[in-house]
Protein backbone atom coordinates (compact mmCIF):
# COMPACT_ATOMS: atom_id res chain seq x y z
CA UNK A 1 0.00 0.00 0.00
CA UNK A 2 1.63 3.18 -1.27
CA UNK A 3 -0.32 6.29 1.45
CA UNK A 4 -0.42 9.80 0.34
CA UNK A 5 -0.24 12.35 2.43
CA UNK A 6 -1.88 15.86 2.25
CA UNK A 7 -0.74 18.30 3.69
CA UNK A 8 0.81 22.32 3.03
CA UNK A 9 4.57 22.22 1.70
CA UNK A 10 5.78 24.66 3.55
CA UNK A 11 5.95 23.82 7.52
CA UNK A 12 6.25 20.87 9.38
CA UNK A 13 2.99 21.59 11.18
CA UNK A 14 0.09 18.71 11.50
CA UNK A 15 1.80 16.96 9.08
CA UNK A 16 5.05 16.64 10.53
CA UNK A 17 3.09 13.64 13.02
CA UNK A 18 2.00 11.64 10.46
CA UNK A 19 5.47 11.82 8.77
CA UNK A 20 7.02 10.80 11.85
CA UNK A 21 5.06 7.61 11.94
CA UNK A 22 5.50 6.81 8.23
CA UNK A 23 9.08 7.39 8.22
CA UNK A 24 9.88 5.04 11.34
CA UNK A 25 7.94 2.47 9.87
CA UNK A 26 9.64 2.67 6.72
CA UNK A 27 6.45 3.10 4.73
CA UNK A 28 5.96 3.33 1.13
CA UNK A 29 4.44 7.40 0.96
CA UNK A 30 4.34 9.96 -0.51
CA UNK A 31 4.20 13.79 0.36
CA UNK A 32 1.70 14.71 -2.48
CA UNK A 33 1.79 18.72 -2.14
CA UNK A 34 6.11 18.61 -2.00
CA UNK A 35 5.58 16.99 -5.74
CA UNK A 36 6.18 19.62 -8.55
CA UNK A 37 3.17 20.49 -10.75
CA UNK A 38 0.21 19.44 -10.82
CA UNK A 39 0.46 16.58 -9.07
CA UNK A 40 1.11 18.98 -5.97
CA UNK A 41 -0.53 21.33 -4.65
CA UNK A 42 -3.07 21.52 -7.12
CA UNK A 43 -4.17 18.09 -5.82
CA UNK A 44 -3.97 19.03 -2.59
CA UNK A 45 -6.51 21.89 -3.31
CA UNK A 46 -8.86 19.90 -4.93
CA UNK A 47 -9.94 18.33 -1.99
CA UNK A 48 -9.86 21.10 -0.09
CA UNK A 49 -12.35 22.88 -2.86
CA UNK A 50 -14.77 19.27 -1.99
CA UNK A 51 -14.41 17.43 -4.68
CA UNK A 52 -16.81 14.81 -5.45
CA UNK A 53 -15.91 13.48 -2.34
CA UNK A 54 -18.58 11.96 0.38
CA UNK A 55 -16.11 12.61 3.14
CA UNK A 56 -13.93 15.96 2.42
CA UNK A 57 -11.91 16.76 4.87
CA UNK A 58 -11.81 19.98 6.43
CA UNK A 59 -8.08 20.88 6.61
CA UNK A 60 -4.90 18.96 6.02
CA UNK A 61 -3.74 17.22 7.39
CA UNK A 62 -5.71 14.30 5.73
CA UNK A 63 -3.93 10.79 4.34
CA UNK A 64 -5.31 8.84 1.17
CA UNK A 65 -5.09 4.77 1.58
CA UNK A 66 -6.52 2.66 -1.08
CA UNK A 67 -10.18 4.31 -1.74
CA UNK A 68 -10.35 5.76 1.74
CA UNK A 69 -9.43 9.36 2.83
CA UNK A 70 -8.74 10.16 6.49
CA UNK A 71 -8.52 13.59 8.07
CA UNK A 72 -7.72 14.66 11.46
CA UNK A 73 -4.51 14.09 12.93
CA UNK A 74 -5.23 12.11 15.61
CA UNK A 75 -7.49 9.73 13.88
CA UNK A 76 -4.95 9.26 11.17
CA UNK A 77 -2.50 8.08 13.60
CA UNK A 78 -4.97 6.26 14.97
CA UNK A 79 -5.50 4.21 11.46
CA UNK A 80 -1.87 4.16 10.80
CA UNK A 81 -0.77 3.00 14.65
CA UNK A 82 -2.14 -0.63 13.93
CA UNK A 83 -0.95 -1.16 10.40
CA UNK A 84 2.36 0.79 10.77
CA UNK A 85 3.35 -2.09 14.10
CA UNK A 86 3.63 1.55 16.01
CA UNK A 87 0.37 0.71 17.92
CA UNK A 88 0.12 -1.18 21.39
CA UNK A 89 -2.12 -4.52 20.71
CA UNK A 90 -5.34 -3.97 23.13
CA UNK A 91 -8.45 -1.95 22.43
CA UNK A 92 -7.80 -0.54 26.00
CA UNK A 93 -4.39 0.30 25.27
CA UNK A 94 -4.77 1.77 21.94
CA UNK A 95 -7.50 4.14 23.31
CA UNK A 96 -5.15 4.95 26.06
CA UNK A 97 -2.61 5.96 23.51
CA UNK A 98 -5.22 7.51 21.25
CA UNK A 99 -6.14 9.47 24.68
CA UNK A 100 -2.58 10.87 24.50
CA UNK A 101 -2.50 11.84 20.71
CA UNK A 102 -5.69 13.73 21.74
CA UNK A 103 -3.90 15.83 24.83
CA UNK A 104 -0.99 16.75 22.41
CA UNK A 105 -3.32 17.91 19.80
CA UNK A 106 -4.65 20.02 22.41
CA UNK A 107 -1.52 21.04 23.66
CA UNK A 108 -0.44 21.96 19.79
CA UNK A 109 -3.20 24.24 19.38
CA UNK A 110 -2.33 26.59 22.85
CA UNK A 111 1.39 26.32 21.07
CA UNK A 112 -0.32 27.66 17.79
CA UNK A 113 -2.41 29.95 19.61
CA UNK A 114 0.52 31.93 21.11
CA UNK A 115 1.41 33.54 17.86
CA UNK A 116 -2.23 33.66 17.04
CA UNK A 117 -4.28 34.34 19.91
CA UNK A 118 -6.94 36.60 17.88
CA UNK A 119 -7.11 35.01 13.99
CA UNK A 120 -5.50 32.40 11.71
CA UNK A 121 -6.03 35.19 9.07
CA UNK A 122 -4.01 37.67 10.54
CA UNK A 123 -0.36 38.31 10.29
CA UNK A 124 1.50 38.04 13.79
CA UNK A 125 2.42 41.40 13.76
CA UNK A 126 -1.37 42.35 14.02
CA UNK A 127 -1.91 40.45 16.97
CA UNK A 128 1.39 40.76 18.49
CA UNK A 129 0.11 42.35 21.65
CA UNK A 130 -2.32 39.77 22.62
CA UNK A 131 0.77 37.16 21.44
CA UNK A 132 2.74 38.25 24.56
CA UNK A 133 0.19 37.97 26.93
CA UNK A 134 -1.26 34.74 25.66
CA UNK A 135 2.63 33.25 25.47
CA UNK A 136 3.25 34.19 29.15
CA UNK A 137 0.40 32.34 30.69
CA UNK A 138 1.47 30.17 28.18
CA UNK A 139 4.74 29.38 29.21
CA UNK A 140 4.19 30.19 33.47
CA UNK A 141 1.41 27.88 33.24
CA UNK A 142 0.43 25.97 30.46
CA UNK A 143 3.47 24.67 29.39
CA UNK A 144 4.77 23.27 32.99
CA UNK A 145 1.45 21.68 33.23
CA UNK A 146 1.27 19.41 30.14
CA UNK A 147 5.15 18.71 30.62
CA UNK A 148 4.12 17.71 34.33
CA UNK A 149 1.33 15.91 32.94
CA UNK A 150 3.57 13.70 30.17
CA UNK A 151 6.24 13.18 33.03
CA UNK A 152 4.13 11.85 35.16
CA UNK A 153 2.42 9.29 32.21
CA UNK A 154 5.60 8.21 31.65
CA UNK A 155 7.06 7.60 35.46
CA UNK A 156 3.43 5.30 35.19
CA UNK A 157 3.92 3.34 32.45
CA UNK A 158 3.93 0.08 33.65
CA UNK A 159 7.33 -1.79 33.29
CA UNK A 160 8.86 2.02 33.33
CA UNK A 161 9.87 1.16 29.66
CA UNK A 162 10.35 4.86 29.06
CA UNK A 163 7.64 4.48 26.40
CA UNK A 164 4.59 6.49 27.16
CA UNK A 165 1.70 3.73 25.91
CA UNK A 166 3.26 0.18 26.77
CA UNK A 167 5.95 -2.09 26.62
CA UNK A 168 7.30 -0.86 22.61
CA UNK A 169 7.23 2.38 20.98
CA UNK A 170 4.14 3.52 19.59
CA UNK A 171 3.52 7.03 17.65
CA UNK A 172 2.17 8.85 20.71
CA UNK A 173 6.35 8.40 21.76
CA UNK A 174 7.60 10.20 18.12
CA UNK A 175 5.17 12.59 18.28
CA UNK A 176 6.07 13.75 21.93
CA UNK A 177 9.78 13.80 20.59
CA UNK A 178 8.00 16.29 18.10
CA UNK A 179 6.52 18.47 20.50
CA UNK A 180 9.51 18.33 22.95
CA UNK A 181 11.90 19.35 19.55
CA UNK A 182 9.23 22.26 18.56
CA UNK A 183 8.95 23.79 21.45
CA UNK A 184 12.71 23.60 22.27
CA UNK A 185 12.33 25.70 19.04
CA UNK A 186 9.63 27.73 19.98
CA UNK A 187 10.73 28.57 23.49
CA UNK A 188 14.01 28.08 23.97
CA UNK A 189 14.42 29.42 27.10
CA UNK A 190 11.57 28.36 28.85
CA UNK A 191 12.29 24.72 27.88
CA UNK A 192 16.16 25.32 29.02
CA UNK A 193 14.77 26.30 32.73
CA UNK A 194 11.77 23.26 32.91
CA UNK A 195 14.38 21.03 31.10
CA UNK A 196 15.49 18.98 34.96
CA UNK A 197 11.51 18.69 35.82
CA UNK A 198 10.85 16.39 33.20
CA UNK A 199 14.03 14.23 32.66
CA UNK A 200 11.98 11.66 31.21
CA UNK A 201 10.73 13.36 28.12
CA UNK A 202 14.03 14.39 27.59
CA UNK A 203 15.80 11.03 27.46
CA UNK A 204 12.41 9.77 25.30
CA UNK A 205 13.19 12.81 22.82
CA UNK A 206 16.78 11.54 22.35
CA UNK A 207 15.89 7.87 21.94
CA UNK A 208 12.88 8.64 19.61
CA UNK A 209 15.76 10.85 17.27
CA UNK A 210 18.49 7.96 17.63
CA UNK A 211 16.38 5.52 15.86
CA UNK A 212 18.12 5.04 12.51
CA UNK A 213 14.83 5.54 10.50
CA UNK A 214 14.18 8.99 12.09
CA UNK A 215 17.59 10.06 12.35
CA UNK A 216 18.17 8.93 8.45
CA UNK A 217 15.26 11.23 7.89
CA UNK A 218 15.93 14.22 10.27
CA UNK A 219 19.10 14.64 8.58
CA UNK A 220 17.41 14.17 5.25
CA UNK A 221 15.70 17.06 2.66
CA UNK A 222 12.23 15.66 3.71
CA UNK A 223 12.58 17.22 6.56
CA UNK A 224 11.33 20.38 6.49
CA UNK A 225 13.37 22.92 8.90
CA UNK A 226 11.84 24.34 11.43
CA UNK A 227 10.58 28.12 10.38
CA UNK A 228 8.29 31.16 10.95
CA UNK A 229 5.50 29.86 8.67
CA UNK A 230 4.59 26.98 11.20
CA UNK A 231 3.14 26.15 14.29
CA UNK A 232 6.38 26.03 16.34
CA UNK A 233 7.53 29.31 15.68
CA UNK A 234 10.68 31.47 17.25
CA UNK A 235 9.79 35.07 18.25
CA UNK A 236 12.57 36.18 21.34
CA UNK A 237 9.66 38.47 22.53
CA UNK A 238 7.30 35.45 23.32
CA UNK A 239 9.82 33.59 25.85
CA UNK A 240 9.47 35.03 28.85
CA UNK B 1 -22.74 -1.79 32.83
CA UNK B 2 -22.98 1.30 35.00
CA UNK B 3 -21.16 3.99 33.20
CA UNK B 4 -19.14 6.66 35.51
CA UNK B 5 -19.07 10.19 33.79
CA UNK B 6 -17.18 12.29 35.37
CA UNK B 7 -17.15 16.59 34.53
CA UNK B 8 -17.71 19.89 36.57
CA UNK B 9 -21.07 20.18 38.07
CA UNK B 10 -21.89 23.51 37.51
CA UNK B 11 -21.64 23.87 33.45
CA UNK B 12 -23.09 21.30 30.52
CA UNK B 13 -19.16 21.64 28.69
CA UNK B 14 -18.02 19.07 27.52
CA UNK B 15 -19.11 16.82 29.53
CA UNK B 16 -22.45 17.44 27.88
CA UNK B 17 -21.44 15.58 24.40
CA UNK B 18 -21.03 12.65 26.21
CA UNK B 19 -24.33 13.04 28.35
CA UNK B 20 -26.55 13.09 25.24
CA UNK B 21 -25.19 10.30 24.30
CA UNK B 22 -25.73 8.37 27.43
CA UNK B 23 -28.93 9.99 27.93
CA UNK B 24 -30.29 9.04 24.12
CA UNK B 25 -29.19 5.64 24.02
CA UNK B 26 -30.98 5.33 28.08
CA UNK B 27 -27.68 3.78 29.52
CA UNK B 28 -27.00 3.09 33.60
CA UNK B 29 -24.64 6.35 34.60
CA UNK B 30 -24.20 7.92 37.25
CA UNK B 31 -22.70 12.10 36.91
CA UNK B 32 -20.65 11.64 39.75
CA UNK B 33 -19.27 15.18 40.53
CA UNK B 34 -23.46 16.21 40.92
CA UNK B 35 -23.66 13.86 43.53
CA UNK B 36 -23.50 15.20 47.35
CA UNK B 37 -20.87 14.85 49.68
CA UNK B 38 -17.49 12.86 49.29
CA UNK B 39 -18.84 11.06 46.26
CA UNK B 40 -19.34 13.91 44.28
CA UNK B 41 -16.78 16.59 43.34
CA UNK B 42 -13.73 15.20 45.83
CA UNK B 43 -14.41 11.65 43.62
CA UNK B 44 -13.59 13.71 40.60
CA UNK B 45 -10.49 15.46 42.28
CA UNK B 46 -8.70 12.63 43.25
CA UNK B 47 -8.41 11.67 39.62
CA UNK B 48 -6.92 15.04 38.69
CA UNK B 49 -4.65 14.87 41.51
CA UNK B 50 -2.89 11.79 39.81
CA UNK B 51 -4.06 8.86 42.50
CA UNK B 52 -3.02 5.67 41.83
CA UNK B 53 -3.97 5.86 38.46
CA UNK B 54 -1.35 4.26 35.83
CA UNK B 55 -3.90 6.12 33.07
CA UNK B 56 -4.44 9.07 34.83
CA UNK B 57 -6.95 11.81 32.98
CA UNK B 58 -5.64 15.29 31.77
CA UNK B 59 -8.96 16.66 32.36
CA UNK B 60 -12.66 16.08 32.22
CA UNK B 61 -14.39 14.81 30.92
CA UNK B 62 -13.84 11.43 31.60
CA UNK B 63 -15.41 7.89 31.74
CA UNK B 64 -15.24 4.93 34.33
CA UNK B 65 -16.58 2.10 32.30
CA UNK B 66 -15.38 -1.52 34.80
CA UNK B 67 -11.50 -0.47 35.37
CA UNK B 68 -11.16 1.10 32.83
CA UNK B 69 -11.09 5.19 32.41
CA UNK B 70 -11.13 6.74 29.61
CA UNK B 71 -10.54 10.77 28.86
CA UNK B 72 -11.10 13.20 25.93
CA UNK B 73 -14.42 13.69 24.64
CA UNK B 74 -14.59 12.62 21.09
CA UNK B 75 -12.13 9.43 22.45
CA UNK B 76 -15.23 8.63 24.89
CA UNK B 77 -17.45 9.16 22.20
CA UNK B 78 -15.70 6.45 20.03
CA UNK B 79 -15.42 3.98 22.94
CA UNK B 80 -18.94 4.26 23.76
CA UNK B 81 -20.48 4.44 20.56
CA UNK B 82 -20.38 1.02 19.32
CA UNK B 83 -21.69 0.16 22.91
CA UNK B 84 -24.40 2.49 22.97
CA UNK B 85 -25.93 1.68 19.26
CA UNK B 86 -24.90 5.16 18.66
CA UNK B 87 -22.07 4.57 15.89
CA UNK B 88 -22.06 3.28 12.19
CA UNK B 89 -20.93 -0.50 11.66
CA UNK B 90 -17.81 -0.55 9.24
CA UNK B 91 -14.08 1.08 10.60
CA UNK B 92 -14.24 3.20 7.67
CA UNK B 93 -16.98 5.10 8.87
CA UNK B 94 -16.44 4.97 12.38
CA UNK B 95 -13.47 6.38 11.39
CA UNK B 96 -15.36 9.11 9.63
CA UNK B 97 -17.93 10.13 12.58
CA UNK B 98 -14.67 10.07 14.76
CA UNK B 99 -12.72 12.52 12.38
CA UNK B 100 -16.35 14.54 12.04
CA UNK B 101 -16.40 15.00 16.17
CA UNK B 102 -12.60 15.91 16.36
CA UNK B 103 -13.54 18.81 13.79
CA UNK B 104 -16.35 19.22 16.10
CA UNK B 105 -13.37 19.52 18.79
CA UNK B 106 -11.45 22.07 17.43
CA UNK B 107 -14.65 24.62 16.11
CA UNK B 108 -15.90 23.74 20.14
CA UNK B 109 -12.27 25.27 21.21
CA UNK B 110 -12.45 28.24 18.68
CA UNK B 111 -15.71 28.96 19.99
CA UNK B 112 -14.65 29.34 23.64
CA UNK B 113 -11.87 30.90 23.07
CA UNK B 114 -14.14 33.91 21.48
CA UNK B 115 -14.34 34.76 25.62
CA UNK B 116 -10.69 33.53 27.18
CA UNK B 117 -8.12 34.07 23.80
CA UNK B 118 -5.96 34.87 26.31
CA UNK B 119 -5.83 32.33 29.77
CA UNK B 120 -8.54 30.02 30.69
CA UNK B 121 -7.06 31.60 34.38
CA UNK B 122 -7.90 34.88 33.92
CA UNK B 123 -11.68 36.09 34.26
CA UNK B 124 -13.65 36.93 30.85
CA UNK B 125 -13.17 40.97 32.18
CA UNK B 126 -9.74 40.53 32.33
CA UNK B 127 -9.45 39.31 28.57
CA UNK B 128 -12.54 41.32 27.41
CA UNK B 129 -10.71 43.51 24.90
CA UNK B 130 -9.01 41.07 22.82
CA UNK B 131 -12.39 39.11 23.24
CA UNK B 132 -13.91 41.16 21.07
CA UNK B 133 -11.45 40.65 18.03
CA UNK B 134 -10.98 37.30 18.07
CA UNK B 135 -14.79 37.30 18.41
CA UNK B 136 -15.29 39.24 15.36
CA UNK B 137 -12.83 36.89 13.22
CA UNK B 138 -14.89 34.03 14.94
CA UNK B 139 -18.22 35.19 13.45
CA UNK B 140 -17.25 36.42 10.21
CA UNK B 141 -14.87 33.77 9.23
CA UNK B 142 -14.31 30.78 11.29
CA UNK B 143 -17.93 30.42 12.29
CA UNK B 144 -19.57 30.08 8.90
CA UNK B 145 -16.74 28.03 7.79
CA UNK B 146 -17.51 25.31 10.19
CA UNK B 147 -21.53 25.48 9.48
CA UNK B 148 -20.94 25.79 5.99
CA UNK B 149 -18.35 22.66 5.80
CA UNK B 150 -20.96 20.05 7.87
CA UNK B 151 -24.16 21.45 6.12
CA UNK B 152 -22.11 20.34 2.46
CA UNK B 153 -21.31 16.66 4.80
CA UNK B 154 -24.55 16.60 5.34
CA UNK B 155 -25.69 17.27 2.21
CA UNK B 156 -23.53 14.36 0.41
CA UNK B 157 -24.32 11.78 3.20
CA UNK B 158 -25.44 9.12 0.82
CA UNK B 159 -28.56 8.22 0.67
CA UNK B 160 -29.55 11.64 2.31
CA UNK B 161 -30.49 11.02 5.91
CA UNK B 162 -30.60 13.59 7.18
CA UNK B 163 -27.61 12.18 9.33
CA UNK B 164 -24.24 13.24 9.33
CA UNK B 165 -22.51 9.84 8.72
CA UNK B 166 -24.36 7.08 7.95
CA UNK B 167 -28.15 5.07 7.67
CA UNK B 168 -29.12 6.13 10.95
CA UNK B 169 -28.49 8.52 13.63
CA UNK B 170 -25.03 8.46 15.64
CA UNK B 171 -23.44 10.27 18.51
CA UNK B 172 -22.10 12.67 15.64
CA UNK B 173 -25.58 14.16 15.12
CA UNK B 174 -26.35 14.63 18.81
CA UNK B 175 -22.97 16.58 19.07
CA UNK B 176 -23.91 18.60 16.10
CA UNK B 177 -27.48 19.66 18.00
CA UNK B 178 -25.75 20.36 21.47
CA UNK B 179 -22.89 22.83 18.32
CA UNK B 180 -26.38 24.53 17.18
CA UNK B 181 -27.89 24.63 20.38
CA UNK B 182 -25.20 25.88 22.33
CA UNK B 183 -23.88 28.13 19.49
CA UNK B 184 -27.80 30.34 19.03
CA UNK B 185 -27.29 30.48 22.78
CA UNK B 186 -23.55 32.29 22.47
CA UNK B 187 -24.03 33.90 19.53
CA UNK B 188 -28.02 34.35 18.68
CA UNK B 189 -27.73 37.57 15.94
CA UNK B 190 -24.56 35.81 13.94
CA UNK B 191 -26.73 32.49 14.02
CA UNK B 192 -30.37 34.01 12.99
CA UNK B 193 -28.20 35.63 10.41
CA UNK B 194 -26.50 32.24 8.98
CA UNK B 195 -29.28 29.85 9.68
CA UNK B 196 -30.71 30.18 5.97
CA UNK B 197 -27.39 28.93 4.64
CA UNK B 198 -27.46 25.72 6.94
CA UNK B 199 -31.18 24.56 6.20
CA UNK B 200 -30.18 21.00 7.03
CA UNK B 201 -27.79 21.27 10.04
CA UNK B 202 -31.43 23.33 11.64
CA UNK B 203 -33.74 20.38 10.33
CA UNK B 204 -31.16 17.92 12.06
CA UNK B 205 -30.66 20.12 15.06
CA UNK B 206 -35.13 19.75 15.57
CA UNK B 207 -35.08 16.10 14.60
CA UNK B 208 -32.45 15.37 17.85
CA UNK B 209 -34.28 17.33 20.56
CA UNK B 210 -37.03 15.64 19.37
CA UNK B 211 -36.11 12.32 19.82
CA UNK B 212 -37.94 11.31 22.89
CA UNK B 213 -35.03 10.48 25.36
CA UNK B 214 -32.86 13.48 24.42
CA UNK B 215 -36.45 15.53 24.93
CA UNK B 216 -37.16 13.96 28.20
CA UNK B 217 -34.11 14.83 28.74
CA UNK B 218 -33.93 18.49 27.84
CA UNK B 219 -36.98 19.14 30.19
CA UNK B 220 -35.50 17.24 32.79
CA UNK B 221 -32.81 18.74 36.07
CA UNK B 222 -30.49 16.97 34.64
CA UNK B 223 -29.89 19.08 31.66
CA UNK B 224 -28.01 22.05 33.33
CA UNK B 225 -29.07 24.84 31.73
CA UNK B 226 -26.64 27.45 29.81
CA UNK B 227 -24.64 29.98 32.04
CA UNK B 228 -21.63 32.33 31.92
CA UNK B 229 -19.60 29.30 33.32
CA UNK B 230 -19.84 26.95 30.31
CA UNK B 231 -18.29 26.88 27.39
CA UNK B 232 -20.78 28.57 25.53
CA UNK B 233 -21.65 31.97 27.11
CA UNK B 234 -23.86 35.04 26.24
CA UNK B 235 -21.88 38.65 25.73
CA UNK B 236 -23.84 40.92 23.99
CA UNK B 237 -20.38 42.67 22.82
CA UNK B 238 -19.22 39.64 21.16
CA UNK B 239 -22.05 38.62 18.87
CA UNK B 240 -21.74 41.53 16.54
Amino acid sequence: MRYELYYWPSAQGRGEFVRLALEDAGADYVDVARRPGAKGMPALLRFLKGGPFACPPFAPPFLKAGRQVIAQTANILLFLGPRLGLAPKSEASRLWAHQLQLTIADWLVEGHDTHHPIAGALYYEEQKREAKRRAADFTARRLPKFLDYFEQVSARTPGRTGWLAGRSVSYIDLSMFQMIAGLRYAFPRAMARLARKHPRLVALHDRVSARPRVAAYLASERRIPFNQQGIFRYYPELDA
